[in-house]
């Protein structure tokens, strides 16, 4: 355990002499810095350090691991598991200033970006290429938080997720170096793969301070479509079957009646309240022309019907708004709930047998638990929504989600597809990885021997 | 420094025990081991061991360690590094024997294969299925190796590398335990990435015994091309246009004239002898065509002409076949040389003036070095012949190779593209990695203490 509870003022003092006011000890500033989108209670950081630059991170770094101080890297604190609870104190690296685009490489399709870039204010920056930045997580959140948690999003079925999309990185390691993971080259066998191991690393082994990812020429033509289905095992096999056709689907996404049902009220529409397949497709006009017609003609062979498409910007845009929104249409449904986001990931062969034991479960237990998934990679999530009246929900909840869990893994999926570990699903890991945790945690102690770089996450205590 | 350059005795009474008959000591067998496809010269093993299935690697290896002694997988001896080379004797676990194909999972797109399968052999076995696996080094050479040298090849620019496309692994770690890393979902935000840490760890780590892969579905209709160019920039501008215009070209392949000479004699091609893009289209009948169409019309901008494709599978399948045979036409060109295949790979807006620099370099030191690349990726290999009738050739193609080194790594790239590290490049990866390579070294020492996994490689010496 570290002894960091008790925190040192002159810690205090020598980060005040560096930063002056941009070290906060105000109670709302810590109480903000000390709460994400989790269900997990308030974990305050001693302190809240808002840094510009790389060095000011080396800077910082080599105060707190002088004093053996906690550090918790913070972007936005968007994420689901209690990433950046700072449940031994410490010190909150708020890493939302050091916002600048650094370099776009239009002819190389990549661009180098401090840590606490956000992926709409890429995208927005880059605009005027032709390029865009794919990863779409719900959240508008910061890169440096995207690529700590292995993040992906609705793209994902065919641009990867942040583990394929992030080239090479800078960070500041336990030991206050500054370095230089990869290199901007495509590919590479020049030794460890360090880049892939700090993408996911959840601050555990260092901070993120700059990031190079790949970017995408945006398409000439994009149509977007609808497809309704009376059961949820057709429109599973429809994805089947059109990823196993080759078809390069940019997006396929699941909503499950409820989920479609908050999101037309919520947002407004008018989509049919079935279980419903949203699309896209990316290439020329003749291709995703072909593209829809041939997902289409497998639907249609499972059932799928109302298949409705368009390549019209503003109607995209307003599906794809309502499918992120639907975490907020589910609030929207049960004011004054609190909200659960979940997260598993299956082979896809298997996703119908979990999804369907999972809503059957729901049921069971009469809990609000709408489903969406990126169902081309096999990932789903409930938005679970938690009434904080009924003291046996909480509990409720936790026992399904538990259930959730190791029904993914028992059909060889994990526990996490892209939310990450945080502190909220340290107690599957066992489970999921078995001896292999052993080598986490050798690497753990390895490179942040004092536990000091986000304790208590992933790896849970360890010292 | 391992003690291990003296054999024990009681070792090899250990394994014979264990094994019987399938340990050799004998001359022929420990040469052949102790030999890959690079420069380097012989380092024979103390011992050589056929293995069959996961639980004998787990039992020799915990010999081994018991009495520190070095060990080596070997799967068909392709590295081009010196990889597999006893450097520090010890015993070489070769792996070929371990060839079944333990699973294909049609749906998920998925194979789990012994360590000692091959590419071809594996797809020989999944062609029912409609299915097959892209990656394709130069050799057939089995997928554990090309697991453990994160391997790619001509589909790269599509399907990407061994890194994208390995999604799980059985291991067996330094300290005799097998395990299992990653699962079959396709994503996953569980903790640390040891998949992607194993992959191209060149058995410095573990020895990799089982791996779970990614199949695609074989294109209703592939298309391939050639086109041919009198400049070198005229080809490898097409290819960043090609690219940034998101056409999802398969294959995007450069051979320079040299290279095309020598492939037309060895492989009976008439072939335009300037420099050649080959390139290949997967997709439906229509978007191939559109695909081959669109670059047809890209190349023509940059001075490409000669624009020949074909659906046919033989003329597609002599093509390819020619590329792969590149070397060994080199070879052929040179009887009684020897053969260096150089690798390295930089952001593609630096390929042109970095093949164009190495170009000149070779004509400047008369050497005779063929040149062929992966250009989508960036990536490209000298075929380097070496007279040994001339003492100056080798050390004049040594330096050529650090001058190319050096003048990958100051555009942006890397010292290897795909073959790896083994011996030769170990040199290079303090100035590509800098402060970066003690966190390598950190990793192999908490993963492998006594230095008894493929010593001296990557890493060089470090205890």
């Amino acid at each position: 355990m570290n002894k960091a509870r008790e925190f040192d003022q002159s810690v205090l003092a020598e980060l005040k002499a560096l930063l002056g006011d941009r070290v906060s000890t105000s109670a709302a500033v810590r109480e903000h810095h000390g709460k994400d989108e989790s269900y997990f209670p308030y974990a305050p950081p001693d302190a809240v350090v808002f840094l510009r630059t790389t060095e000011e991170v080396r800077d910082v770094v080599n105060i707190c691991r002088r004093h053996r101080v906690p550090m918790i890297p913070y972007g936005v604190g968007t994420s689901l598991e209690g990433h950046i609870l700072a449940i031994r104190g410490g010190v909150c690296i708020d890493m939302s200033r050091m916002n600048q685009v650094l370099a776009v490489h239009e002819e190389d399709l990549d661009a180098v970006v401090q840590a606490g870039v956000t992926r709409k204010q890429l995208n927005e920056y880059i605009k005027h290429t032709g390029l865009f930045f794919p990863i779409d997580p719900g959240a508008d959140a910061t890169l440096g938080g995207m690529s700590a948690t292995r993040a992906s999003g609705t793209n994902a079925v065919r641009y990867g997720t942040m583990r394929e999309n992030v080239l090479s990185l800078q960070v500041v390691t336990a030991d206050g170096r500054l370095m230089r993971l990869g290199r901007r080259a495509r590919k590479s066998s020049a030794g460890y793969d360090l880049v892939k191991l700090f993408v996911g690393s959840e601050g555990t082994l260092g901070i993120i301070t700059e990031i190079t990812l790949r970017l995408y020429g945006i398409p000439e033509s994009i149509v977007a479509a609808t497809c309704a289905f009376d059961s949820l095992e057709g429109a599973v096999n429809t994805v089947i079957q059109t990823i196993q056709s080759g078809i390069p689907v940019a997006r396929i996404e699941l909503m499950d009646t409820y989920t479609v049902d908050t999101v037309n009220k919520y947002s407004k529409l008018s989509l049919p309240t079935k279980n419903l397949l949203l699309l896209e497709f990316h290439g020329t006009e003749a291709s995703t022309k072909e593209q829809a017609e041939m997902v289409q003609a497998i639907a249609a062979e499972h059932g799928g019907g109302d298949f409705a498409w368009t390549s019209q910007a503003e109607e995209r845009t307003k599906m794809w708004q309502a499918r992120h929104d639907a975490a907020w249409a589910a609030k929207a449904a049960k004011p004054g709930w609190g909200m659960w986001a979940t997260d598993v990931c299956v082979p896809i062969s298997r996703l119908a047998e979990c999804i369907l034991e999972t809503q059957k479960d729901i049921v069971a237990n009469d809990l609000y638990a709408p489903i969406v998934g990126h169902v081309g990679d096999g990932n789903f999530h409930l938005t679970m929504m938690v009434d904080p009246s009924d003291p046996t929900y909480l509990p409720r909840a936790e026992a399904l989600n538990d259930r959730m869990v190791a029904r993914a893994l028992a059909l060889g999926g994990t526990c996490t597809g892209e939310h990450g570990v945080g502190m909220g699903k340290i107690k599957f890991l066992y489970e999921e990885h078995g001896e292999a945790m052993s080598l986490m945690r050798s690497i753990k102690k390895a490179l942040d021997p004092d536990n000091i770089m986000n304790p208590g996450k992933i790896m849970g205590p360890i010292n």
